[in-house]
C-alpha cells in the first residue's frame, strides 16, 4: 500500500490541499492516507453526487485543483454530473477511483464496474494506478502518473482528470499502525504567459483605431481584477463598449474611478429586448471581440446572431473554441489578461517581440501610419523596467486619433444611453406601489441586500437568468458564480456549499428555486459547518420557468410535465440540518426578513419567499410589455 | 417532429407501456408524444438519478423494457448510475436522451454536454436519432433504429440501450394543435428457446449420475416459478443439494408438496461460518453447477473458491461468464430452466435433438451404460405431446441406480444437516430474553412479519446482507429484489418506489439503512402515490457496516471518515412527503409498530427503527461467536 499512500504525499506536494471523500471499504486504504497527511484537510459527504459539487465549489473558490476519493462500483458514477461541470466550465479536479483490481472485474463481485476512463470525453485524462507495485518501473510509474494526472488537471483549459486506484485487501493498517509518507519526487509544471507577436500586435492595433464599431463581449469569468483593470484602460483607450452578463464578474469596483466611458455594460438581457429597429442598427457592431465561456443573456446572443459583424475574434490562449454568434473569424491564443494588456502596453519588450523601432518599421511596411508608434517613441522615460511587468496606461488618448476617437463616440453613445435608460427603467418598474407579490420584484430586493464582499452563486435556471436582468447592485464587491458549464441544477447547492467550506471569512449567498433545491438537498448531508451560508429559495412549488416561456404555457401537459407542481416547503429540511429559518410571502415581511437574514450572525440560515408561479408569470409578462414599450 | 412524435408509437407497437419523465424544455416533443399517446402511461421524476431508478423498479416488476426520457446537459449523466445497475442486474431500459443538434456540441450553449454514447462499456448499444428525417432513407433509418433499440435492450442478457434525439426549436405544438401518430412499421424479435442436443444431453446426464458430489448453487434470480418447479424435480431425481442467496427466490412454496429432499437450502451464510473441518469437508463438490448472478454469501464464495472443485458448470444462455469460485469448467449455453428440464426430460424430441433410441445408441457408443434410456424406452406412453412442451417428471429415482443414489444421499445429508442447525440456531439465538435492542434481531422480526404476497425490497449494504443470513419464513409468497448488479445504495428507494408503482395490488417493502435511506429521499420527491410501499427503515445514525467489519472498527478515523455518523431521522421526511411515520427502539415497541404498520391500511408508511451503531456491533459479534461455538 505503500504507493498508494504516497498518493497522498504527492497531492500535498503539488498543492492540493482539499480532499473531499465519500465512504466506501475500497478507498480506505486512500481515505486514511489523506486523512492522516498533515497537509491535507478532509471532508467526508456521503452522496458522492453531492460530494462532487462541494469539491468543485471549494476548487472554484480556491482557485486550486480539489481531489475527491470514491469507492468502486456506481459511487464514481455519481461524480459524473459534477466531472462534466468541471470540464466545461474548466476547474481542476483530480478524481481518485478506488476500484478492484483488473482480473476481478466482471466477476460478479459487489460494487464492480467498468471503471476505466469512467467519464468518456468529459474528462481530460484518465489515469490507471498499477494494481502492483512490486516493481522498481511501477513504483515509478504510480508515483509518476499521479504527478501528471495533477498537472493535466490544472494545464489551461484546467478540467477534471480521473485516477482510477484498483486495491487488494487488505484495505485497512493494522489496529495502532503509524502510516509513513516517503519522500517523493514530483513533476512540477511552470506554465508561461503567452504574448502575441510584434507585426501581430501591430495589425491588430491597426484594426481596433480603424475600426469604428467595436464591441467587446464578456463570457463567463472568474472575479480577476487584473482583468478588469486591464479592460478598464482598453476601453478608456480604444473607447469601445464592453457589454459583460453578471457571471462575467465585471461589475467589481475596481481602481480608483467610475468612468463612464469605461463601464462595462450588464442591462442587455433589458435593451436587447426592445424592439425598435434604430436602435438595434446603432449597436450593430462590425468588430466584435469576445472572451470568457458561455452567455446567459439569450437575446444578446441572438441579436449578435442576427448582426452577423463582419469580424469576430474570440481571445483564449487554447483549447476548442466555440462559434457562438456564427460569425468568428479570428481566434486569439492569449490570455484575455495579456490581450488587454497588450493593446495599451507601450513596452513591447516585456512580450519579447518587437522594439517600438521595429513596429514602426513594420507599420510603415505595411503601409500604415500609426499613432502609437510614435508616441512610443517619444516617451521611452514612462516605462518601468520593473518586474514583474505592469503596464502603463496611457491615460490621454493617445491610441486614437482625434477622427477615430469621435467615430468610435458615435457607436459607444447609444449602447452607454440604451445601458441608463435599462437601469433607470428597471428601477422605476420595480419600484411601482401595488404590485402583488413576485418573485422578480423579490428577487431584486435580495439583490440589493446582498452584503459587501459576497460570494455569489446564482442557481438554474431562473435565479441566474433574474440575477442577469437584475445585475449587482454598483460599487458592491460581489463575485458571482453559477454552474454555467453545463447549466445543470443538480449541484448549485452543492457547489455553494463548498465555496462557504472554502471562503469562511465571507458570506456565501446562494439564489435558487425550489427545483433546484430539493434536488440537490443532500448538499446539506454532511457535519461540516457553513456559518456563513445564506440561502434564499424562490419557491413557487414548480418550475416556474416553464410557465415564463411560451411553448409549454399552452400545452395541456403544463402542470403536471413540465413545470412539476411539488408541495414540498424548505421548513423540515432547515429543521433537519439546523438551519436558522426564515420565511416571507408579502413585501413587508421580504424586507423585514432580508435584513434579518443577511445580518452578520454566525449559523447557516434559509430565507425562504413563497410566491405563486401564476402571479410571476403575469407580473413578468407585465414587464416584458413594458419593456417593449417604454424606450426612449 | 413528426419521426420524434412516432417514437412513441413504435413504443407503444413494441410493447412498452411505462415512460419516466423528466422535466425539460430540449425534450419536449418526447414528453409531449408519449404524453399523448393512448397506450403509454407517463410519470414525471424531477431528480433523473431517481427517475432512472423508478424506470428501473417498474421495468424489473413488470418484466417489460421502459423508457426512460430527459433533456439535454447533465440530466442523462444523472441516469448512469441506474443505467450501469440495469446492465449489470440485465434489466431492459430504453433511455432517450433530448440533445441539441450536432452542430450546436460544444459551442457554449446551454445544457450541452457530449451525449453521444454517454454511458461508455455500460449501456448494450448507443443510437444517434437522426436530426433531419427529411430526406426518405432518414425517415427509415429513423423509425428502423427505435425498433433496434428496443430489441437490443430485450435481448438477453437485456439491458440499457441510449437513444441520443437531437431536437431543433419550436419543440412545442401550437396551443390545441393535435398530435398525430402515424402508421409505422415496427420490426419485433421472436427469441428462440436454446436446448442441449441429445449427445451433449447424454453427456452431462451421465457426468451428473457418476458424480455424487454433485452441488447447486444459484446467484441473484427473478422470482419464476416454471424454474422452481423444474429445479425441485432435478434434485428429487439427481438427489443433490441445491444452495441459494435469499436474492436467488428459490424459498418461494411451488407445487403440492414441501420435501426436505428437494427444498433449496438458504442457511449458507450461518453454517459456513462454522470452523469445523470436517462439516467444511463434508460438504466440500467435486461438480458444482451454478446459475445465475452475483452471490451475497461471502462465507459460501470463500469456501467454494477455497474448495476447488474439478468441475464447474455454469448455465447462462448468452453473455461474458463470470469465473466467480476461480474453478469454472464449463459453460452450458443454456437458459436455466431448460436445463433443468432437458435433465429430467423423457421426451427428448422435443428439443428436436436425439430420439431415444438414438440416445441409447449413442451412450453405448461412449461405452457407457445408461439406465435413463432404458426407462425412457419403456416408458413412451406417459409423454404428453401437447403443446407448449410440458415435461413430465419421473416420479420414481429412475435416473439413478441404487448405489448411485446411495452415494448422493451420503453428501446431500450433511447439507440437510447442517442447514437445519443453522435454523434451529438462529431461531434460538434471535428469541433469547435479555438481549438489548439491536438491528439484528429488529430484522429478524420484521421478516417474520412480512405480508404474504410481498415484494421485499432489500437495500445494500447491510439489509441485503441480514435478509441473506435470516432468510425468508418457510411457506410465505415473497419476491425479494435487490440492486445488486453493482450494489449500490444510490437508488434502492427509487427502485422500491418504481415497484410499488408497477404493482399497486401487493405490498411493496423496502428494507433500509439511514445512509441508503437518505442517500436516495428524491425516490418520493415526485406526486405518484404508493399507497402499498411500506419503507423500514433501520436508523443507527451512520454506515453502520463499517463497525461491523475489523479493519475500519480499528482506525481512529471510524466514526468521521467510515461510519460517517448522521443525526437525521425520518420523521421530517415522512411529515414531507405525507407518509404514515411509525418508530419503535424497544422490543414491545417494535412487536405493536410492525401490526399495525404491515396491516392492509391504504397509504405509503415508513417505521423507523432507531439502534445504537455499537450495541448493534456488539450483539452481531456474540452472534458471530455463537455461530462458531455452537455447531453440533
Amino acid at each position: 500500500m505503500q504507493a498508494v499512500y504516497n498518493i497522498a504525499e504527492i497531492c500535498a506536494q503539488m498543492g492540493i490541499t482539499d480532499v473531499v471523500l465519500s465512504p466506501g471499504s475500497r478507498c480506505a486504504p486512500l481515505t486514511i492516507a489523506f486523512a492522516r497527511h498533515p497537509g491535507i484537510r478532509v471532508r467526508t459527504v456521503p452522496d458522492e453526487r453531492a460530494a462532487a459539487f462541494i469539491g468543485l465549489g471549494l476548487a472554484q473558490s480556491q482557485k486550486r485543483a480539489v481531489a475527491l476519493v470514491c469507492t468502486s462500483g456506481t459511487a464514481g458514477l455519481n461524480y459524473a454530473p459534477a466531472v462534466a461541470e468541471a470540464y466545461f466550465q474548466q476547474i481542476p479536479l483530480v478524481v481518485f477511483t478506488a476500484d478492484r483490481p483488473p482480473e476481478w472485474i466482471d466477476q460478479l463481485d459487489g460494487q464492480t464496474i467498468r471503471q476505466a476512463d469512467l467519464y468518456g470525453v468529459h474528462a481530460k485524462g484518465t489515469f490507471s494506478f498499477p494494481a502492483d507495485t512490486t516493481h522498481p518501473d511501477a513504483k515509478w510509474h504510480s508515483a509518476r502518473l499521479v504527478s501528471e494526472a495533477i498537472n493535466l488537471a490544472q494545464q489551461f483549459p484546467a478540467g477534471p482528470v480521473q485516477v482510477n486506484v484498483p486495491l487488494r485487501e487488505p484495505f485497512y493498517p493494522k489496529a495502532g499502525e503509524e502510516l509513513q509518507f516517503e519522500a517523493v519526487r514530483v513533476i512540477r509544471e511552470t506554465p508561461a504567459r503567452l504574448a502575441l507577436p510584434g507585426p501581430e500586435l501591430v495589425a491588430l492595433r491597426h484594426a481596433l483605431r480603424q475600426t469604428p464599431r467595436v464591441l467587446v463581449v464578456a463570457g463567463q469569468h472568474h472575479p480577476d481584477d487584473a482583468l478588469l483593470l486591464a479592460l478598464r484602460r482598453f476601453t478608456a483607450a480604444y473607447q469601445v463598449p464592453v457589454v459583460g452578463d453578471v457571471i462575467s464578474n465585471l461589475h467589481q469596483p475596481v481602481g480608483a474611478t467610475y468612468d463612464l466611458r469605461t463601464a462595462p455594460l450588464g442591462k442587455q438581457d433589458v435593451f436587447m429586448a426592445v424592439p425598435e429597429r434604430g436602435l438595434k442598427e446603432a449597436l450593430r457592431p462590425d468588430l466584435l471581440i469576445t472572451f470568457g465561456q458561455s452567455l446567459i443573456s439569450k437575446a444578446l446572443k441572438l441579436y449578435l446572431r442576427d448582426s452577423r459583424p463582419a469580424q469576430h475574434w474570440h481571445v483564449q490562449a487554447a483549447g476548442p473554441v466555440a462559434d457562438t454568434f456564427k460569425s468568428l473569424t479570428r481566434i486569439i491564443r492569449l490570455e484575455p489578461l495579456t490581450f488587454f494588456e497588450q493593446l495599451v502596453a507601450t513596452d513591447y519588450s516585456l512580450f519579447g517581440g518587437l522594439t517600438s523601432a521595429e513596429d514602426t518599421a513594420a507599420a510603415k511596411e505595411a503601409g500604415k501610419t500609426d499613432s502609437i508608434t510614435g508616441t512610443e517613441a517619444a516617451e521611452p522615460g514612462s516605462i518601468p523596467g520593473a518586474t514583474p511587468p505592469r503596464l502603463v496606461w496611457p491615460t490621454s488618448g493617445w491610441a486614437l486619433t482625434e477622427a477615430d476617437a469621435a467615430a468610435k463616440a458615435a457607436y459607444s453613445t447609444p449602447w452607454h444611453k440604451a445601458e441608463s435608460w435599462a437601469q433607470d427603467f428597471l428601477h422605476d418598474f420595480l419600484s411601482q406601489e401595488d404590485q402583488p407579490f413576485n418573485e422578480f420584484t423579490a428577487f431584486y430586493h435580495t439583490l440589493r441586500h446582498l452584503p459587501d464582499g459576497t460570494a455569489l452563486h446564482l442557481a438554474n435556471s431562473m435565479a441566474v437568468r433574474y440575477a442577469n436582468i437584475l445585475g449587482i447592485p454598483d460599487n458592491r464587491r460581489v463575485e458571482v458564480f453559477a454552474n454555467r458549464g453545463t447549466s445543470g441544477i443538480d449541484g448549485c447547492t452543492s457547489t455553494a456549499v463548498g465555496a462557504a467550506l472554502a471562503r469562511p471569512e465571507r458570506p456565501v449567498v446562494l439564489l435558487t428555486g425550489d427545483v433546484a433545491f430539493f434536488y440537490d438537498r443532500n448538499a446539506f448531508w454532511q457535519n461540516y459547518p457553513t456559518p456563513n451560508l445564506r440561502v434564499v429559495l424562490f419557491n413557487n412549488h414548480a418550475g416556474g420557468i416553464f410557465r415564463l416561456i411560451d411553448g409549454p404555457r399552452q400545452q395541456p401537459e403544463l402542470e403536471e410535465l413540465f413545470e412539476t407542481r411539488q408541495p414540498l416547503t424548505a421548513e423540515n429540511t432547515a429543521r433537519d440540518f439546523g438551519m436558522r429559518y426564515f420565511t416571507a410571502d408579502t413585501f413587508p415581511e421580504l424586507k423585514l426578513a432580508l435584513s434579518a437574514f443577511f445580518a452578520p450572525v454566525s449559523g447557516a440560515a434559509l430565507l425562504e419567499i413563497t410566491t405563486d408561479s401564476a402571479t410571476n408569470a403575469a407580473f413578468f409578462e407585465e414587464y416584458r410589455k413594458a419593456v417593449r414599450t417604454s424606450f426612449s
